[in-house]
Parts: structure tokens; sequence; C-alpha cells
């Protein structure tokens, strides 16, 4: 497994001169655009396997998304939690707000996109905004199964001071009523979830619970229901790669989240948990090399749910 | 399998009491809402087992979009296909035409709204409709491994005459270049693949077909590729069931694809084929008797594929 | 004052190599885009005044809409005509289909756009498209003094032929019910009406009767209500030049509508009407030209109604 | 005219039971409904007509929209102010944030939509925001021609604590780099500038100075050009009213501005300023006896600019 995944990285690592740093966060412009790493972590074997750049740390960004979610619906209950916030995908980008306006039901589309995941952040819950991002953070590390986890704190004022299209984004939200209280402090907790530093090998671990129906196959411990795991995997295929979600599903058939960090996680239903790290992106925010290592890596193992 | 399948038509029967006939076509208000019938193709046993009103016959609509898809895909090849009509779920209604105007690339999202499937149709070759529909039809007979299937001619009709809607889309399409050709003989084909008459064994049998990789179970003989049995299979996932699919994705877990008729045609890969009939819908025009059955179906065998 | 608009030509003229010839309609682009004339009439002393390439013929385009609007308003009464279309402008495209499915209220914003002009022609009255023509014609020989008006076959052909947009929007308000009867029948009669050839004179002599409260000023007959003189003025203020009509207000502030086929056409209430041919048009579909002499005559003489 | 102006409020006053007080800010809420008043100043005798509840005081809203945008044009000119904001009407609701996502332009579509009015008041040159809103309640007591205007502070909160959409606009605004500055800065002096208060005599005179081409009648002084006179009328012709404007044009025929606090500012080119009270508002969010009672004197006086 090791020698496969070493030489399908070697392939698709060219690819990454045809993508570009994300630069709407100028921290992250500074990285290399031609790291790419790959980890696999076999859930009957319980073992990892890596190849690359899988141990360079890179901000988790909307990766994130999922895992927020996932202690939100531990939290609050699906009823709750989608009460709040659809489940259907949408054809307009991650940052629109268009659909807010439009449409009838006033709440965001799904969790995936930026509205909808600010209003799931919205939904932890803690005395105040240190002790609510304490609990976010425990969660990743439980999830990732690496305690070590922290902050990129350059990262996290970086988004705070350009998130203003997500600021309008949550005082859209404020005004429908799908998130209260301050939304100054939901923004804080949102852009510090997203600010998380991780390796591909800390989300391998992560989509290895979602491909083990939510129980840490390090451990045994059920970090989230069966029921929970298969609604997270369901999102990942319907819009967990933005607009490039219907191609990925396509091209590569797992379900799978990506973040502008770089970082993409896939959970293949009952066999493994994948990270990938290849911070070139496609116009539409996803690693391109990292697709590109799927895609191989898909074909070589048969990995399509479809 | 059977006594499994009367227990849950049984269970859901109700169920229809809370959705509505199709009205926008005059000819499909007349039916009985109350039918239910689940047919469920096993592909290892190669078996068919079915329960309730699986017998009776009802216009195939928006479930024919796959079809035509595998038949365009076959002639055409993947490029050719996908540079009329994109891979991507919206979440606009089937009948919206918004995203034509306001979308840069100007094509449809997707084959699964009426503006994709329109376009696909379009891409039939044939010298003329007479030809192309007997194309058409003779696909729908091999696939459903029934040569009997003929069109409903007063529903045929009744769309003709309704289908002002469907018209402004596919000269929207015209005038964008996706198709070519005169317009009303596209929707001629298009009115007439969605009036072709089917049975819940008949969609039981496509299915079976998808979850078999293409292969029809019953003779061994490959009606599409491997990999075209996937596309069809990730499609009906992101957007099978119009702006219901993200929840269908949840609730049930299998790729399937719904119609105004009443039918649900569903590919439990590597499984089984399952065709549900029960007209009385949604809100969202998907069957709702049908959904409840198949929700029941998918946690009874944990058919889900996330 | 035929001294000032010689001048005003020549020094406007220039200004045409900035702009371009329609081209959606192969038709127009065969003409010289350098053309530019005016014609202005007083109503007080009953005389015209021409400069440039005021005799040349040219059609009428989107410049009909105001006059089929008027017969419209004669024939069926202000409270029938707007409950077809409504009174508000958009800041959307002249083609746009968008709001027809956004909007509450399911009807065109207002007359001028594409969607409200082909809603208007359709509630025209006749037992036939040939005896609606006809009166369509006459109305336009009437209002402009011009018994000699006739179709340019060509053009109506050429917009025959390309008109698959409209189309598009005809068969959308078909499916609303803002219009009813044959779709292609009420096509035929606006492009047919798109299609009578005019010159600026007789455009001018429109414009006399707008800004004269409805009466011809050359023989006392009033043609319009001189309430229905005022609700002509104000679309023209408020969406005569498509999106451009903001910017024209305060430019020139003078009620006025164009045509892709280079035409102008303004009223100066009280005082002028106003006709300009020039072909070559800016972005937004307007005579460039022809906008630069009338911001200069306005400037000149004090128009502005603001 | 005194008496006039009396026989018309009457007729109109009971229209006010078919409208609703403003309720989106609980200030507003409290106010007697069926108050309704009227003041004319006429420029030519420099002299001020006053009929019902004209000395009411009244938050002057969205009618400092108008105000705010004059003063900008006098500090930044209009090529500054007209790089920020366009000039074209837009069918959609004041509040609206869509066009920011879709229009290409990215910027307000006009001043008199929140959007661009927020935008304007960005521009308001000072060393910190109590210089720039004392410079901006200094132009509203000159132009208004009463020294005694103050903040209403109880609405000014109410507006600040509700104004989460407008919190919205304003963000996406910074994120399109239309506005620059602190986000928070600008909404404080909007929300302000929206909770000045004022009487139906108060926005008759600033009226009166837009109808005599910028200079105040009272005192020869010219407060604003000619031309920023004519821009502002024009604006007003064509989005003055929000999405009731194009019905205004034809029902009244006058440049105006209403605000939600229930004034309606009149300007009647040469003739004369007028400035209407009546808070119960109809569903676009105008005066409803306003409306009416203008409707009546534009008959009376024949004051149609078209």
């Amino acid at each position: 497994m090791k020698l496969l995944l070493k030489k399908l990285v070697d392939q698709s690592r060219e690819w990454s001169e045809y993508g570009n740093v994300a630069s709407y966060i100028p921290e992250l412009a500074k990285i290399n655009p031609d790291d790419l790493g790959i980890s696999l972590y076999d859930i009957k074997k319980n073992e990892i396997y890596c190849a690359g750049d899988s141990g360079i740390k890179f901000t988790i960004q909307s990766i994130s998304k999922i895992i927020t979610l996932m202690l939100a619906l531990n939290e609050n209950g699906e009823d709750e939690v989608f009460s709040k916030v659809g489940k259907e995908p949408t054809g307009d980008p991650f940052n629109s707000i268009i659909k807010l306006e439009t449409y009838s039901k006033k709440k965001p589309f799904n969790p995936m996109i930026n509205a909808g995941a600010i209003a799931i952040t919205s939904l932890i819950k803690g005395k105040d905004n240190s002790e609510k991002f304490a609990k976010i953070l425990n969660f990743f590390k439980k999830i990732s199964g690496n305690n070590k986890l922290v902050v990129d704190n350059k990262v996290f004022k970086s988004e705070k001071e350009t998130g203003d299209r997500n600021r309008s984004i949550a005082f859209f939200l404020k005004s429908l009523g799908v998130i209260s209280g301050d939304v100054n402090d939901v923004l804080d907790l949102y852009f510090k979830q997203c600010s998380i530093m991780v390796s591909s090998k800390d989300i391998a671990r992560v989509g290895a619970v979602l491909s083990n129906g939510g129980v840490a196959p390090w451990n045994g411990e059920e970090i989230i229901s069966r029921h929970i795991s298969k609604i997270i995997n369901s999102f990942m295929v319907t819009c967990g790669l933005y607009d490039g979600s219907g191609r990925f599903a396509i091209q590569v058939g797992i379900p799978a989240k990506s973040g502008v960090g770089g970082g993409i996680l896939c959970s293949v239903p009952g066999k493994y948990g994948i990270g990938v790290y290849g911070p070139a992106l496609n116009r539409r925010g996803n690693s391109i090399a990292g697709i590109e290592v799927l895609k191989k890596l898909s074909q070589e193992l048969d990995l399509s749910i479809f």
C-alpha cells in the first residue's frame, strides 16, 4: 500500500503547476504550491500508510465544517440542527448570499457552504467563547486522535481581518433569526476552527472514524452515532467539494470534504479514511493534485461507492 | 424478501394521504393516489420480488432522464455530452431557467433538471424524429428487459399541450447554442420519452443493470460500460430527487431517480435494482409513500452506501 | 434651429466610432455605422427641422414598444393592460427572463423590456393575425403622420429566424398565463412591429404627439388621451433606454425610447418631439452618437424636465 | 392654496386605515397612524402653505438618502461618487443584496437603495465620526432652513440594535472595496442621519431648494449646483419610492423621495417644494395617504412633469 501511495503521489505532483495557492487569506499565500502528501488509514488493519509530504501542517479550513457539524449534531440532535440549516446541495459558490434572500425558507441550503457552516458553529453551547472553542478543539483532538492540535494564530488573524464577506453572511443570518447571540463572537469561533493546524494523517483519522460508522478504530470509542456518520458521508458526496462536488462524485466516487488550505478528507465506507494535502488549488478551490491522486487511487483500489 | 416487501408496503401505504397526484399534466390527475407497489431485483440470485401494486402501469416521466442519458453517453461519449451539460447539483427547482441566464458557462447545470434533460435528448442521432424515437424506445426496452413498452399517447398529448415552460427552456437552450435542430422536434422526443409506460418491475430491472455495473443480470449483456453506470449512480445521488436529493441521501442513502408519474428507480450497487410506484407526491414532486417504503427497506437491509 | 441641429450633428458624429451596429439580427449588421441624423418637431410652431441623415430609413425595433402600448391602452384600458404587465423599472437586461421566475407577481416588470412588450402585443385584438397587424400598422401610420410606413421583410425574417430568446420569453409568459392565444402568432406580430421602417422624421412626429398631450399637432386629432401620453412619457423616463435609463435621465433629462435599429424617440413635454438616428450602439444597445447629440441639444435649449 | 391643501388632506386621511406603521424599527411602531399633514413651499411667492398635521416631527429615514447624496456630490464631485454607486433603477427591494453578488460591476445600482445610500454616507469626509456627523447635520440644517434639527436618539438606538440586514449589506460593500474605513462607524453615521427629526415643513423647504435649481429661495444661497439638483430630481423619479417608483411617476408625476418614517419629499421643478407626512405605509413602504394627497394635488394643479 505504501508503495502504491508513493507511486501515485509521484505521478500526480506535477499537476500542482496548473493550480494556485489560495490568496484571499494573505497567510495562506506563503506556502509551497508543490507540496503533495497522502495518508491512508486502513480501519480493518488498524494501520496508517503515508507517502509524500504527509507530515506537513496546514490549516484545516472548510474541512472543519464537517467536524463542527458532528459536534453540533451530538449536542443538539438532528431536528434542532436541521431547523436552522437545510440538507440540499446548491449550485452557487461557497460564499454566495443570494439564496438567503430569495429562498422562501430563509435558512442556508446546507452546512457545507459558509452560511450553513457559520450557522452550525453558532449552535455550539458554552458559557462564553473560550469555553465554546475549548469544546470545539477538544472534539477535533478526539476525532483526529491527535491531542496536540493547535490554532495557527497568524492565519486566524488574517481570516479575521479579511473576513468581510463572511461577516456579511453572518449578519444576514442574524437578521433572519438563523443565528442568535453576538455575531462577532460566532465569527471568531468560526475563523478559529478554520485555523486549526492539521496534517494529512490527522484528517485521515477523522475519515477513518466516518468510514467506521462513527467509532474510532484505534480505541473503539464511539465518537458519533452510526446515523450521524451516514449524514456526514452523504453531505460530503452531495456538496463536499464546493461546486466541483458532482464532478468529483463521477471521477472519484468517495465521500470527501476539501478546504482551501489544500486538504481533502475522504471516507471510504467500511474501508479507509484518507487525508490528502496539496495546496495548489483549481478554480473551484479544491486541491488540484490532491484530486488527481485520489482519482488514481480510486481506480487502482476500486473505491467508488457507485 | 417477498414478505418483508409486503409488510413495508402495508406500513407505508397510509402516507399517500399526505401527498397529491401531479396535476400539471391533466392526464396524470386521473390516477388512484393510494396505489403503492414495489419490485426488487436481486442481481446475485437473479430473481425479482414484488409486493403491492407492482404491476400497475404509469408514465416514466423524469426517470427517463437517466435512461436517455445512458443512450447519449453510449452514442456520443462523455466529452461530447458534458460539453453541453454540466455535472453539478443545483438548489433550484427542476424547471428553473434562472441559471441559464446567470451562469457564466451558459449550459444546464446537470442532466437531471429539465433544461439538462432536454439538451441530452437533443443529442440522440437519427435521420428524423421517428428514427430517433425508435432508437430511444428500443434502448428503454433493452435496458428494462421488457420489449412491450409503449407510449401513453394521451399523456404525450397532454404534456405537449401544457408544456409551455419546457418550450421556454428549450428555446432558451437553442438561443445559447446548447441545442441545435428543430426545437419542436426535440420537445416531441422529450415529451414522448416521458410518456413511456412502465411498471415497478420494469424500472427495477433498469436499476438492476445500474447496480450490476452496466450488465443486464438476466442475460449477461453489457448495455452500458461500468464507468457510465457509475456516472448515472452518482447523478442519482447528487440530484436524482429534485430538491429533495440531499434529504433522501441522508434518509435512504441509495442512488435513485424519481418521476412525477409516481415512480422511483433505485440502484443498490452490487446488490439490487428496485422500482417503486406510488403516485401521491410530496411538495418536491417525489412519491411520498414511495420514499417511506424505501426508508424502511434501507434500514431493514442496511442498504445505505454511506 | 436648423443650424443648431447641424452643428450638433457635426460635433457628435465622430462618437459613432466607439459604438457597434447591432449584430444579433444579421440584417441589421449591414448598415453604415457613421450615419447620424436628427429631426425636431416644434409643436408650437408646427414645424419640423432636420439635420444630417434625417431621411434614412431604419427599423423601428424597440421604439415600437411604446406605440403598441398606446394602442393597447386605447383598446383595453389601463386596468386590463396593467393586470398583465407591471409599471416598475428593473435593473436587469432587456431580454432577461429571471424575474418571471422569481417575482411573486408572475408578470413582466414593465412594458419596455421584451417580456412586457410581447405581452402588450398579445393584447391587440383582431380576428386573425393579419387583421391585428393591419391595425397596428395603421396606428403607427396615424401617430407618425406617415401613411407610407412599411415592414422591412428581410429584417422581419431575420428577427424571426434568430428570435429564440424572445420565443423562450413568450412561452414562459404563456406558461404563466400572461399571454393567451398562439405564441408563434404573437411573436410574428411582435417581430413585424419591430421591423417597420421609419426615418427620424417619423419618430419625431410620434414624439410630438406625446409632447402635445396626445394630440397630433399637425391636424389637431387626439390620438391618445392626455393621461396615456403621461403614462408613456413616464415609462420612457424610468425605463426607456434599457439599463442606461438612469444615466440618460441625468445626462439628458428627456423622456425617450431607443431601439437597436439606432433610433431614439424623444418627447419634450409642451415643446418638441425629437427623432434621432445613429446606428452605432453603446454596450447597452443605445445609439452612442444619438445620445451625444441629445445631450448637447438638451444643454443648449435647457430641455431637462428635472 | 391653504384651503385646497386642507380639502385634500381631509379627503385623503381615511386612506391611512389601509396602511400600517413601519414595525421593523420598534420605536417607529409607536406613532399615530392617522396623522396626515402637508406643507407646500411656493418658490415664486417665497411662501409656505400648510394643512393638517404639518408640524408633527418624524424621523427622516430614507429621505436622508438624497440629502447626504447632495453633500457627497458637493464634496467629492460626480465622478468620484458614481465610481462607487451606479445610476440605474433596480426592480429589487430596497434592502436587497442579490445584485451585489451577481452584477458584474460589483457596486450598488443606485444611491436610493440601502446599499447605495450606505456607500454614499461612507464618502463623507472628516477626521472622526463626530466631525463627519456634525457636517452632515449642518448640511441638513442649511438645506432645510431649520437650524434646530436634532437626532431622535431612541430611534437611532433602535435602528442600531435591529440593523443586522444593513450590517450585512455594509460588510458586503466592504468586501467589494466599495466602502473603506470602519464598517460600524459608517453604519453609525447612516443610522444617525436616518434618525434626524423633521416636520413636513422642513422637507418642503428641501424640496424647494431642489425645485429652484439648488438655490435656497428664502435667502438666495446656492446650496448645490443646478446640475446636482437635476441629478437628485432624476433619481427621485426613477427610484425615489422604492419599487413603487414607476407607479408613482404615472399617478403623480413629480420627483419625490419617501421614507418609512412616513414622509414624502417632492420637488416640482420651477414651482414648489412639497413635504407630506402620513405614517401609515403601503406594502412598498410608502405613505399611503401621503401618495393619495399628492395624487389629488398633482391633478388639481397639473403638476406632472410628463
